[in-house]
């Protein structure tokens, strides 16, 4: 098994992002007059919501799959998600022929559920908590001797993740000076941690966050995981607390967090749909909150932001409710 | 006064890509194997949604701008749209320094209105009648000497649209079997026919047009221009009929026409937003719909489907209401 069992080298993020290549979009990266206009600041979108997916996860979950030997693979893989991941990890096992077990709370929207049946991922539903949804996953394993594939506390996931920054530095023909990217369970943040520190001298990166869900903030500030409690917030993607795996690679190499209101990210969203064409799901929206709330900082910098996905439920828009 | 007073030839829209081409986005093409799937066709979304003021209008405008001289642009240009026209008009106009004269319906969209005014347009209100449009124009025209840019009956306007067409072929790296355009007045339509005449010895040009407004149908069966009396459809920018100098490019170019539901517009509008991640506007989800309700037609076809436009009212989505 060739599962990484450390904190990825800039040569297991060269690995990933070869490895990968030929089964996820090079995902463009969109600019706006309006936005930069609107916010000071000359913005970059890295439209991970046009991934293969919807959503950067593909990313990760391909790297893991692929990182696997075929008689690793037999006996499937499984994760308990009810968002991005699971329909990303039923994409990947599907590449490769094998069988995804995946593990989700009975209230999932059906927009989720139906994505994880089209790639041909197998539901288990369970009640709507943690503790139902690890011990629904163990007996899967036990049952099936399918491998886990955790959403973001896996080295080989964070280093697919990490691609993403990689190639913002290669599309753009300068170093940003920062790089947004939202934080949930901090698989994408600590991978575009790695990636700014590996290839770029010089760009720093800022986390952005939910006030209703501040767990990362928290623990940033504190110097230890303080796990997320009842988090609140429409920006279902970010709800997870830090990982074992994640957290240190945060504290050493992420540059700041900022944290948003609700109405922020539902002002956000509506904006990048409105003024760039583009679907964009709370949690993406996040990211560009804490630019439009923090104008002073970003202003004349160029920012990258990383678009994390578009998967969202059309018959509920946040701003007509 | 270099405005084309006949059909584009070949080198007239060689000339037209070259003089808008740092004014305007190269704007990508999309693929989704959901839709794919969904259609039994290979489809090509030349996303002109995510031009310059959010339709593919941005070319002929700006063409028609860089046409003028100093001298003829002193007094500024003059035209009456409710829609993308307007928007791409006074946009094209701020590039060249001069003024934009916009004559729009009072009831025009919040939204439309404010693109207008966004990119420095001067509005002129008056009854949402095409007399009223007209005679305001007359008025103004009078007033101030502004030369009048019609949305599609013009020549410089039709090169300028075939752009996206001619940029089709350098993108792909093969002929489509076909490519579909929305139609209204006929500009974006009889420029896409006649970069297929000129840029490739196969493409089919098809037009989308619905059901509620089939004015270019009708007229392409009888022969002669039957205006639109009383359209009704979503797709609000397609209410046009065609112009003298479209309509012989249309009859002369143009394989097929196609004519599609309200509720096949809507769904595909959807489906496109949902599955693609884009925000299409209705006139732009005809040509889907085109596809989708066609789809013995277009089955394993390469087909490109130019989605003209991305304006619409976010508090207004027709499949919540």
């Amino acid at each position: 098994m060739i599962h990484l069992n450390k904190v990825p080298d800039k040569a297991a993020i060269d690995v990933a992002a070869n490895r990968i290549q030929h089964f996820i979009h090079k995902t463009p990266i969109l600019t706006s007059r309006i936005l930069n206009e609107a916010t000071g600041a000359n913005l970059f979108l890295k439209c991970e919501n046009l991934q293969k997916a919807g959503a950067f996860k593909s990313r990760g979950a391909v790297n893991a799959l692929f990182s696997l030997s075929e008689i690793e693979l037999k006996k499937g893989v499984c994760t308990h998600s009810s968002g991005n991941h699971a329909a990303a990890l039923a994409r990947a096992a599907a590449l490769r022929n094998t069988k995804a077990y995946i593990v989700m709370p009975e209230n999932s929207p059906t927009v989720k559920v139906d994505a994880v049946k089209y790639y041909g991922g197998q539901i288990s539903f369970c009640a709507p908590n943690l503790a139902a949804r690890e011990s629904t996953l163990k007996t899967i394993q036990l049952e099936t001797g399918a491998i886990e594939i955790h959403p973001y506390n896996n080295f080989t996931i964070i280093a697919g993740q990490a691609t993403a920054a990689r190639e913002i530095f290669l599309q753009l023909d300068m170093e940003p000076d920062f790089i947004i990217a939202p934080v949930g369970g901090g698989g994408l943040l600590s991978g575009t941690a790695l990636s700014a520190n590996y290839f770029s001298g010089k760009t720093k990166v800022i986390a952005a966050e939910p006030k209703g869900a501040d767990d990362a903030y928290r623990s940033f500030k504190a110097g230890e995981i303080i796990p997320s409690e009842n988090p609140v917030t429409i920006a279902d993607g970010l709800l997870t607390s830090l990982g074992s795996k994640t957290f240190p690679i945060i504290m050493e190499h992420v540059h700041r967090i900022f944290t948003v209101e609700e109405h922020s990210i539902v002002k956000a969203m509506k904006f990048i749909w409105e003024r760039m064409k583009i679907v964009i799901e709370p949690s993406s929206a996040v990211a560009v909150a804490a630019v439009f709330e923090n104008k002073a900082y970003f202003e004349h910098t160029n920012t990258a932001l990383i678009i994390s996905g578009g998967n969202c439920d059309l018959n509920k828009l946040p701003w007509l409710t």
